[in-house]
């Protein structure tokens, strides 16, 4: 399936590699990127490129960074006693447009998955109880996906962590605001009905 | 809504202009990017940029194109005889993957559109009339699309040709492949039934 001259060609089978991007909308991109006047290409392409090569992990916390470390973990209004444990950055991301943690991160890079191959000495588990031995640090809000991984990761971590007498938590599962009991599945319902409290 | 350290920020600021992305599509873009290896990432950032900067539009037929002229126009297999009127190079790629089209193409580079101002002068109009003074071609194809401004278009070509004894087609409308009459709307009907063969 040819789309048009090889520039176009190659341009369509990269986008057509990015998650979620078929080779129908990988075309209508390319076809509108060639469109587009040659200064906002590149500042497109540019962004693409220093995305990747501007930015690396935060030697603390693990986020994506520009400066060590990261503008989070030198944040002197942030809580340094309270740590959110998550999987990726992209998490760190969702928990700040919260707005409302003050604490600083800690992210993982991963969950134990042993069907992957991927065990407790793959992912940042090791950093975190580094993290916590200066006694700096009060409490660990576990905040890893409610999926199998994520449950047994958190599970792992708190084992560790409990013994060091620092408080760890876990995020609370339940029916999302906005949603309807009606579509919840049933083990969300579980969840928000063994998590209920006293109003 | 900060999605990160600035060059991410920046890489979703980017991404999220493009058509069809939206702010949480370009985020996890954006990260996905972020994560590939630095070399992927190159040949991303190139492709963008390449994809742009390589082509050009065939003097002949107003494709996109890296030679003059172009692949299309200079191949000795394709019939001169006959062109194929479409309003964009994304319809020369969609005609192109149907295999079956042997001619050549004329892209107009937008439709006659009043209201946004677009005249006959501001599309290649003239360049086509221009490719029919040697009585080379035979027949011209109206391809634009079925909509409103794509008829008016097809109508006032077809006007302009029809006195220098070319032969003008127009496709034909009427219910898509694997389409079903229930779901099919009446004007498309109308044309379908308008365009019936004996068989």
């Amino acid at each position: 399936m040819k789309a048009g001259p090889e520039p176009i060609e190659i341009l369509v089978n990269q986008l057509s590699k990015l998650p979620g991007i078929g080779r129908k909308s990988a075309q209508r991109l390319a076809y509108h990127i060639v469109s587009l006047p040659e200064e906002q290409v590149r500042e497109l392409a540019v962004a693409v490129y220093n995305g990747k090569k501007n930015v690396h992990f935060c030697p603390v916390c693990g986020n994506y960074t520009v400066k060590d470390p990261c503008a989070l973990c030198s944040d002197a209004t942030r809580d340094p006693s309270m740590i959110c444990v998550v999987r990726d950055p992209r998490d760190v991301a969702a928990m700040e447009r919260m707005r409302d943690y003050t604490g600083v991160y800690h992210v993982l890079h991963g969950v134990i998955s042993p069907m992957d191959g991927i065990g407790p000495d793959q992912i940042r588990i090791r950093e975190l109880l580094e993290r916590l031995a200066d006694g700096t640090v009060r409490e660990v809000v576990l905040a890893t996906n409610p999926d199998i991984e994520g449950e047994a990761t958190a599970s792992y971590i708190a084992r560790l962590i409990k013994p060091l007498s620092v408080r760890v938590t876990r995020i609370a599962h339940g029916v999302p605001v906005g949603g309807s009991l009606e579509y919840t599945d049933e083990v969300t319902l579980l969840k928000a009905f063994e998590g209920r409290r006293e109003i």
